[in-house]
């Protein structure tokens, strides 16, 4: 088949086994994708004795993973907790997994991540994964120093998740001689699935899978170096391409809510849904399609805004601020529909230093109006008399006594907004940045079967990463998805591997 | 195959057609399920020239529609509008719905249904559906009174839409001797079915579909009367089972947050998702399958009950009263976590008269609390001080000149809440009816085609009404569905009577 024949194969028309004439390869596992997932898949795959190959549409892989900051979100008392004096176990862990990953968390996947955490640890240790012994001192996340890989990553301390949970950093930041490197981890892992003894096959396109009669997938068809090629998997397949925010065609169909999000994570040639279109092709379902994480890193690197208030068109407070970062932009968006101000005074405006707000996520952020009254501020801004400045003036009440009865912010966030000017930090979707990755995708068991429309196995197919609905199926904290790639990825590999074929 | 095995059959396992050695039955089109949709779905085929056999899986057939209010959303100047004295055309019927149906309403689908509109209405009444001539005299959908089969039954008068589009009334309710009928309406059209030519085959339980070798869509694996029964479609396969808003499974994979909503709405024996399975099991793909239609009818047949507030759990208003009812529900369970209340004070309240509310729609309910101030009021309700009663203070003030700067609501609902005692009627999910049916379902074009994950055509598989996304893909209007089932029934019908098998 020439190129252009290859290149119009498409993800969703499975390759009927009866018409391959000669395989190309023969292995028992194909992995789909070289990020983080794929390379902790092979390994595992590997490692278990099977024959890997690995099927990369880059010149070297790395995926969204090597763009990323790091972060590995794992507890349940990991070393790196212990030395830092946290008490933290696999019950809390998934108590609070469960309540921020919901509604519908995946109960059994959190269950497994949460039990296995530590064991998790020490196989990315013992695969060559460094991290630094010390904490970031601070509540929420923020920039690792040199030597801090331990931070808080989530919502571990904010209500109503610290009622629900006993509160403990589970941030583990990638990091080595004191820089954080998405990188780094990525050259690392993809070393040990070299190691472990995977083939990798970069520049390679894989366009869909080979399907038998009776419905079991045993391969995989790419183009690679111009030619279509015929890949069989003996055990299994597993798909580990990432998510779909690049495909703005499926952002359509599936979550338009999500349109208006401005930066979407990750490198271009990657997360266009080519693996959950290829998985759907052979029958797998896809769950949670709707669901994606918005970060809107309105205090990253500027804890002081968490003092600030954020209110809706209408003036109204509708959240607690100190809610984690990747978690507002999803409730700016779905609850308020994106028309949302940061409200500061000018203690915490100046308070920002340097550098400024924004600057470490790419932009900086413009103000909507500045006003010498909270009365004012709400004129400039176009809101109705007695709004904004009434919100201002019971939220100030309340924090005098360092109190918000309304949201529950933490007290040490808690203080009135009392030093002219006022200004509001324009956060509106549109004028800021709002970073989208999806969240949904094939509907897979954790030890990464993908399941048909009835819940059923498709044989031979596996799901881990992005491609599948994971750990944070709904509702986010950072390192969750390099957590869930990580892991989810070495189940899915395990379970390949130790297939019949 | 004995009726147990055929019982084992799954929805998203299909028959590959080489495993079929002698069909039981052969025509040009079998339309699954005999509700609204697959009704005019046979009715179309059949007049089209097509044999046709219908499977239905209950004695006779009705669906979910046979217990519908029987209202259907028609406009861009139908007779029943004009004799009215209503000015409507298919461009302010098609900016309205795109603005009611979004984000990321179907523009394809919903042109089409603007611009047919008025034929749609005469193919109807052509097939006997019976309306009456007059217009229900108020500003939103009561029960029609006899002779008054148009109303309002949206959101058109309602700020942001009325300044989008035209407002005029849409909603066409079948009446016959003044009674609205949904099963009126269904024996009609499954006469019209049976009328055209189409074979009604009852007590029948599709199960999965038959696919060729090459992707092709051929047929129908049943079971009937204790038997498999193997059913041959030449041209198509037309699937209108419905939504699956009786799937607790699906439910939970798709859309969690419809899980507590609490009256699925339709008969027992229907709306299972049996049709969206079949149709992902043959390659058709899924879209906006979080969707619901959460009807909340605080209003229903008490108007006065606009005249309240809508307030969340601190007490802060969040949307316009007169948003269509329909749409409340949803907008309750997304932003406000379903915890909401209705404010009224003792003229409001006194003025639901009888009867009482919420009793047409199958319950009564209940007061959270009453109080002689809106201050004793929110201490009851356990909110903040100076919450719920700033909430008040600064409605009745703006109330006083008739406006609502907030939100809008139009004036004629807006007037003061100024006479004790106060109560808050409880809203809150779980403390009163939240009836759902599913919008998500099978991609399809508007003319039913069912699409793959590539957005390619499944060769002879059509869906329609709820078991596709239709025009209502989110957002919703009494009638739409109807509306919608009926429309793209007979598209979908015609489609694939006209196909080449």
């Amino acid at each position: 088949m020439a190129d252009s024949e290859a290149s119009e194969v498409r993800a969703s028309a499975p390759l009927p086994e009866r018409s391959v004439g000669r395989w190309d390869h023969d292995v028992d596992v194909i992995v789909v994708g070289f990020g983080a997932t794929g390379a902790c898949a092979a390994t595992e795959a590997a490692e278990a004795g099977a024959s890997v190959r690995v099927l990369e549409r880059g010149w070297r892989g790395g995926g969204t993973s090597a763009e990323s900051t790091a972060q590995i979100y794992m507890g349940g008392g990991t070393p790196l907790q212990k030395a830092n004096g946290f008490d933290d176990d696999p019950d809390e862990m998934y108590r609070y997994l469960v309540a921020s990953c919901g509604p519908g968390a995946d109960e059994a996947k959190i269950r497994i991540y949460s039990d296995r955490s530590v064991e998790h640890y020490h196989w990315l240790t013992g695969h060559g994964i460094p991290f630094e012994p010390g904490f970031v001192p601070y509540e929420v996340s923020t920039h690792p120093g040199p030597g801090q890989s331990l931070s808080y990553t989530g919502s571990e301390r904010t209500w109503p998740f610290c009622e629900l949970a006993r509160p403990a950093p589970r941030g583990h930041t990638v990091l080595q001689d004191g820089v954080m490197s998405g990188e780094l981890m990525m050259q690392i892992l993809m070393k040990a699935a070299v190691d472990a003894g995977a083939a990798v096959q970069p520049d390679t396109d894989a366009r869909t899978l080979v399907v038998a009669d009776d419905g079991r997938v045993v391969g995989v068809v790419a183009r690679h170096e111009g030619r279509r090629q015929l890949l069989r998997a003996r055990r299994g397949v597993v798909l580990t391409t990432g998510g779909f925010q690049r495909n703005r065609e499926m952002l359509r169909w599936h979550a338009p809510h999500l349109l208006d999000t401005t930066v979407p994570i990750g490198p271009e040639i990657g997360d266009d849904g080519s693996g959950i279109r290829m998985g759907i092709g052979a029958g797998g379902a896809v769950i949670r399609m709707d669901s994606g994480c918005v970060t809107l890193g309105f205090a990253y690197g500027h804890r002081d805004n968490l003092r600030g208030i954020l209110v809706n068109a209408q003036g109204q407070r509708y959240v607690n601020e100190d809610l984690y970062q990747s978690n507002h932009g999803g409730v700016a968006l779905q609850r308020q529909g994106g028309q949302i101000y940061l409200i500061v005074d000018d203690e915490i405006y100046q308070g920002r230093g340097s550098p400024g707000p924004g600057d470490e996520v790419g932009g900086t952020y413009s103000l909507a109006a500045v006003a010498e009254s909270p009365e004012a501020l709400e004129a400039e801004l176009g809101m109705p008399p007695r709004s904004l400045s009434h919100t201002i003036a019971v939220y100030n009440e309340h924090a005098g006594r360092g109190e918000d009865p309304y949201f529950h912010k933490e007290s040490l966030w808690v203080q009135p907004l009392a030093t002219p000017p006022y200004a509001a930090i324009d956060l509106r979707v549109g004028h800021t940045f709002y970073a989208l990755f999806t969240l949904g995708g094939l509907h897979t068991r954790p030890g990464g079967e993908v399941l048909d429309a009835d819940g059923d196995v498709v044989p031979g197919l596996f799901a881990a990463g992005r491609t599948a609905s994971g750990v944070p199926a709904q509702g986010y904290n950072s390192g969750l998805s390099l957590g869930d790639c990580t892991f989810s990825g070495r189940l899915a590999g395990e379970s390949a591997a130790r297939r019949s074929g």
